[in-house]
């Protein structure tokens, strides 16, 4: 598959998601993972009963809801559901009312320095209803009263999330985690899980060292759930691990560090953008936001970061209707893709050469020079030569590709071509013991 | 008692010790301890006599001054000691004798870049007399001869030294050290005792953790017979210790760092002034030139800095008569024991907290989200959610604080309250084993 | 001997060394070495066949040339070997024909950039002939068409190498090495050699703590050749060594690293380098070029450094007959000579001294205060109380001299001083117990 190709099937998919109402529960989030399931036949959906306790939290109720407006006393719809998700506040109680402006105005939500954005808010925790609409609609409407209606049930249904696993030669396992509970919008998040799902078909397209465990979770209380349930087993196996959140626009690459800010996840995300746009954001654990808070968490602890477009909060569209499928691209969503596939090429591939023989070998009666010398076979020489110096077993791949300022997957094939002619031999780990030829 | 008040209070104090006439020895540090007994009642006092050896050293012979002058021949005295202690040369020996100008040349000390102000000199260690002027009091003196006295002695007495010992729940102990050995002069150092004298009041007023040491010795001599009487006790106990000099004035604030530079009282002196002051002055140990020279010196090793405001030798009036009670203020005495409130603070309450819970707490359902969110109650959340996020129980409360940018008592306040709703658990130590919950 | 004298000893020498045709084997390394051991009675010539295996190489055959020349019918010589030795490719095969100018073009090397200057070429190891000329030359060549002869053989021979050995009280190592493989070029490379040769007799001139080795090498393969019969006696004994090459000329002084980085050799280096010219090159090891590529290669791991003047590759006369003795002067070669006594010095005399006495020791007593106190002496006892208040067995000289910023010698020689009063008593290894004193 082209690039072109796979980055106009993520924008499909993406297209194809966009009018579900998702939210933290509900028949939302089943509808997405069941579209998901057609492209990941073995993805499983886990269905948690509200009220089952994780952590410090318990499951929430599930939330319905069938049909919900603000409409003039002649039943013309003023603000409705219908026309857009977002203009009702995530889990509204129900309501049929009349009322007058002054008693619905608290219950209404709008950006005045963004006229025509209508803002995404939700009341998870405290029970609330409330519309949301364009400052623009907001002015429009008349003095009132109006008929309220919000045809929603918060009852003991399930919190649902999907989990995908492929099993690799080894138990040792990558992370990729991203969300399933944002209504219409395009880079928070339709991104995240497109290109998941894109990723996961790929990784399943060969077989793999590693072990892959991609989860399609509601923010927060998805992930608490997740690891309140499988911590143990995560904290054994896992090596790395990926948050994957806006990650559809083409403005930038960003990264957020883990909570200690050096794991393996943080420095193959940190190899791998400086070489894709040395000038992507980097951004500390103290602007955290996503479930990395949860995963980075004291006696969690585990590897993970985020690895995005645009971050979360710091683009003009986040949260409101605006954040849409004109902000993400085929070519944005392809980008991500090959962050992602990068990093993973990594983590499969990094390994710690150590020299065969002591001092420079002679690469000429081996043909490991260039009969014609041109500068780019030159510079090729010289970085041949410079793994050869450096590969004392105790320094892996990755970090020689740093010493070097090389890509890795530069770096990689030429030990494969050192290790072919027995210059180079390779092992899992540093070498503890001095080499002795 | 209100800053103002103990602002003024220690003024008077200096006030009231200024007119004595200070030296390493003698009746002038005995009066000076005397007033500071009236104070803190349970301030002992040592006497040491001349002969005892100390490491190097041995204490040298008590000196006592009744008068000295230089006088024409009519008995006008021209350069008076009663007029200014600062007129006569520190353990200067006696004298009675006519000379003339040119015989008396050679015993005179005067600024001649700072015309009127009367330079500080002694000369403990070599046998010397002289007397100090200002310049123009020097060029205005007239031809000779000069009847010349000192009636002083150097015999075999003892050096006397206060010390104060509060003792608290633990054994382990901060030390404060300062000076009581400078005559009539200010910021360099009356500030110091006055300052310690109030500290130590403070800590009587209420049960604290650690113990408390509170040395009042002359310069260099005065710490090497201390050390020399109770070393291995010190490097038992000690935890922090700081030197107390030139705290009166208001130009700045100032710190001296340890010979190794981060022991426990350097962090905690970097953090509160980082904090009070963000233009603080920072000095390294080979910049030292008080008692430090002997609390960290190799073999000694003790963690001891120095807090200042405008240091020894880097503001114009040091060691001269310039040095006088317009030099330091209420305001510049009150800053000075707050720095020191603040360290002492961070010593009591610093600990090891890690969250009991794994994953973010819902705060909501405990009352800790504000009912009415402002831009301070957001901010405030957001410093009590890093803490719980940053809560290994690896880092102490002092480390968070450096790495979250907060003052200590913020952080160590939402710590408080975290700990009573059950929500962090705090240790003593950081924990060894990976945090199981 | 004064500077002067030895400068223009070395500088004779390199004369004198000028117009023998070196290369990497043969009679001219022969003779190189014979003339050496005038000065140097107890060098050792080595010599090792063709064909001896030395891990991943093989000596290579020995070189001879007797004449070689381009001639046009007439017999008149227009580029001729006996005129310059690199006008003849290095390991030329042997050529007795006549050409016309399109046959011989590809046989001809020069520099369009640089036309008045002769290239060095050579061929080792592919079997290959050609003349190097200027562009002048090149340009002015007739139509052809040309009599070509090299006479010339590739045999069964020997490498030859030089060796020296110093023995001192210790078995531990000082290696000096460089080359003699480079035909008459000055800065690269006759300077490396007259001054190894130079220090080489200041070494022998007094008894010393350490041993010394003095390797007079062909490049690349001669250390190769001399690793692989060597190599766990070097690993066993060495401290520290340094490559000797382009060391004559006056524009710079250049460090280039060890592939650790931080070897004793590194930080002495650097040491030595700060002092004597702060402006000083600093090269990675990713700008290595000469026998470090050997001598730090993984498995062999030696703390070896290059100590230079204006390094190979980064001086437009480099590899040409334009690095000729005019280039070099004997202040270039003195320097380069002092440098390296410098870091013989460090070598020599580094120790871990620490305080005898708690506290400042009291210098007044013991006469080592100044009677007369200049700005020069009050620096001096300044620097001395600093040694004191740092000497704490765990820094050593080295250490505390780059501490506080002063030339090695400055603070050894304080050190004796120090020892000598019984103020500091010196180890060779850093205390591994708290001092009690």
């Amino acid at each position: 598959m082209t690039q072109a190709q796979s980055g106009a099937q993520m924008y499909a998919l993406a297209k194809r998601l966009w009018p579900i109402c998702r939210s933290l529960t509900g028949d939302g989030v089943r509808q997405t993972l069941a579209i998901m399931q057609e492209l990941l036949p073995t993805l499983m959906v886990h269905e948690v009963p509200s009220g089952t306790p994780a952590f410090d939290w318990q499951v929430p109720a599930e939330w319905r809801v069938r049909d919900a407006y603000i409409a003039d006393l002649d039943g013309n719809r003023l603000v409705d559901f219908q026309q857009h998700n977002l203009h009702l506040v995530g889990y509204s109680t129900p309501i049929d009312a009349i009322m007058s402006r002054e008693e619905l105005e608290p219950h209404l939500y709008s950006l005045p320095h963004q006229p025509t954005a209508i803002p995404y808010v939700t009341s998870y925790y405290r029970q609330h209803w409330g519309f949301c609409l364009s400052q623009q609609q907001r002015d429009a409407l008349p003095a009132g009263p109006f008929r309220v209606q919000i045809d929603s049930e918060l009852f003991a249904g399930a919190l649902s999330y999907g989990e995908w696993y492929l099993p690799g030669e080894s138990q040792e396992e990558v992370l990729l985690s991203t969300y399933v509970c944002h209504p219409s919008m395009a880079n928070n998040e339709l991104s995240g899980p497109v290109v998941a799902v894109e990723l996961a078909r790929w990784l399943a397209s060969a077989p793999r060292r590693l072990s892959y465990r991609l989860l399609l979770l509601p923010e927060t209380i998805g992930s608490i759930v997740y690891l309140s349930r499988h911590l143990p087993q995560l904290q054994q196996r896992l090596k790395a691990g990926f948050v994957m959140t806006c990650m559809g626009d083409e403005r930038t690459y960003s990264y957020l560090a883990s909570r200690r800010g050096n794991t393996l996840a943080d420095r193959v995300a940190l190899h791998v953008l400086q070489h894709r746009d040395p000038h992507f954001q980097r951004y500390s654990f103290l602007q955290r936001g996503s479930d990395e808070r949860q995963y980075c968490s004291p006696g969690v602890d585990l590897p993970v970061v985020s690895m995005m477009r645009s971050k979360y909060g710091t683009y003009p569209e986040y949260h409101t209707s605006l954040d849409n499928l004109s902000l993400i691209t085929p070519a944005g969503l392809q980008g991500s893709l090959e962050m992602l596939q990068q990093a993973i090429g990594v983590l499969e591939l990094d390994r710690y050469p150590q020299a065969t023989v002591c001092c420079e070998p002679q690469l000429g009666k081996r043909g490991l020079y260039p009969t014609i010398s041109t500068r780019e076979s030159g510079y090729q020489v010289r970085t041949m030569m410079n793994l050869l110096a450096y590969a004392d077993g105790q320094h892996s791949l990755l970090e020689l590709a740093e010493l070097l300022n090389q890509p890795f997957a530069t770096l990689e094939a030429l030990c494969c071509r050192l290790e072919a002619e027995g210059l180079l031999r390779s092992g899992d780990a540093p070498r503890t013991e001095p080499l002795r030829l």
